[in-house]
């Protein structure tokens, strides 16, 4: 199980890195000095998963404390700034590891609420708050409407993965410990999918002037 | 006292539930997708509530573990999307239900600050929260200046519920059991006669130039 | 020690007061009715330390137990509306003031982040937290990308102060009780010296379209 472990490890901060790329990106593009482009980078990566341990009674929230997280957002903020027209070219990975991070952070987020002792709906919820958590946040401080609640299937593919981190959490057997990988790779396989096939959820618009 | 208490439980599903509808209608003027309007559903009938929870300590917060809420919300999605046409006639329901959402959620709030031990400027504070965050959140997702910041008699309405059950608790005596009843019906004819008269706030416009 | 406490709750009472008119003043000028400019005067001076306290875990958060910091937005609010053409030109004294309550914030949020025995990240994250928080949400409500993201040096400089106060306590010595007071001064001489020279923040533009 310890390869298991440091390669969550390494995902997680794949992950951590590719949100804060994105918020990085999106900040600068709004034209936000020096201490919003890293606010927003910290806050895209970190955002989620601080309403999920606020909301389980992680106190306080690890993006706070383990300063991992902090690190690698300003990284990725220093290199969005040195190198930008080379991360504007980059995005097929950003979206890649964007992809990466939605699932992981599902994953993850699930499994807290889980070890916290908390019940299915807890879990299947802040697994996706955790997911989509920080790109809502990041929409609001820009002031947009959320991308999330518009676009491909990015929450509900977090939604997928959250569930089979927390049913598969109630089967005890040979797969037990594997659950989380297979729910990483089905939320992961989602999201690619439906950004190459441009696969939506239904939007409705009979009898309505619309936006 | 258990004839009040189904009530009060048929009461807290009817304002959800209303509170669900209004979310669900708003998202899909705005054209969100189906994960979209479900969500500012939910938030919108829980999202006061969750705000509450974490205030005082009631974690994780009881929109989260108590699957009513969720259950409701999804009913009112479905409903909102599969019969449009009717809930956008039933403009005249909505507001009523909204109304008793309001007053229910003030009565309640207030009522658990209260049970968690909390003084009386925490219970009034919270009530409002309770009854007004919800819809405060979807404003803010939809990207426009909180409604309950600009229109009639809505909030003063849930403070003053809020402000009956928090004094109404310092009296010790016969009326004490029906106090919550008392400040739901204050509340809710409060904010039935605003609408019906368009009481409102005084606003403040001299020497400015305004938005 | 006790006078520089008496310094302390004086300067937290102006602080608040400060950030409260500043909140006024604004959601007046929005055209907001009286609750609303009540609102946004008390989310100003509260907001930021409310979400330090969830974040620590000081349950129910400071703004809604003592009501010294209600009692301060209501007043900031009655005399922003009655007497309103003066505030408008006490435009230099609220900067002074805001700059006050930043620096403030900044080193009492810190402070309780310490006290409560959390990280020297968890403390400078929360100094700045508490300082910029009301602010922050000030602009979301108000439909707007929040100033401290774009402007003159300000979160900058509650960053500064909450490290002087972080690092200061690490140094038991003489100058150990004085920190607060340092943190203060530096961090308040840091932001009246961005006004009055227009120092900002790199902000970055090649090869991009802006807002």
């Amino acid at each position: 199980m310890n390869k298991l472990h440091t390669f969550y490890f390494l995902l997680d901060l794949a992950g951590t890195f590719a949100f804060a790329i994105s918020g990085a990106t999106a900040a600068r593009q709004k034209g936000l000095d020096l201490f919003g482009i890293s606010a927003i980078a910290f806050i895209v990566a970190c955002g989620g998963g601080m309403i999920r341990d606020i909301c389980i009674g992680a106190i306080p929230p690890a993006g706070l404390t383990n300063s991992n997280y902090l690190i690698v957002s300003m990284a990725a903020t220093i290199i969005t700034i040195a190198f930008y027209p080379i991360v504007q070219k980059l995005n097929r990975p950003v979206i890649f590891f964007d992809a990466a991070g939605l699932s992981l952070f599902s994953v993850t987020g699930a499994q807290k609420a889980i070890v916290f002792g908390h019940n299915a709906e807890v879990a299947i919820l802040l697994g996706v708050i955790t997911a989509v958590g920080g790109g809502v946040i990041r929409d609001i401080l820009l002031g947009r409407v959320p991308a999330i609640l518009q676009k491909e299937i990015y929450a509900s593919a977090a939604l997928v993965g959250a569930m089979i981190v927390t049913f598969g959490n109630e089967i005890k057997g040979i797969f037990h410990d594997w659950t989380g990988l297979i729910a990483f790779i089905i939320c992961f396989s989602l999201r690619l999918l439906a950004i190459r096939y441009h696969w939506n959820l239904p939007v409705f618009s009979n009898g309505q002037k619309g936006k």
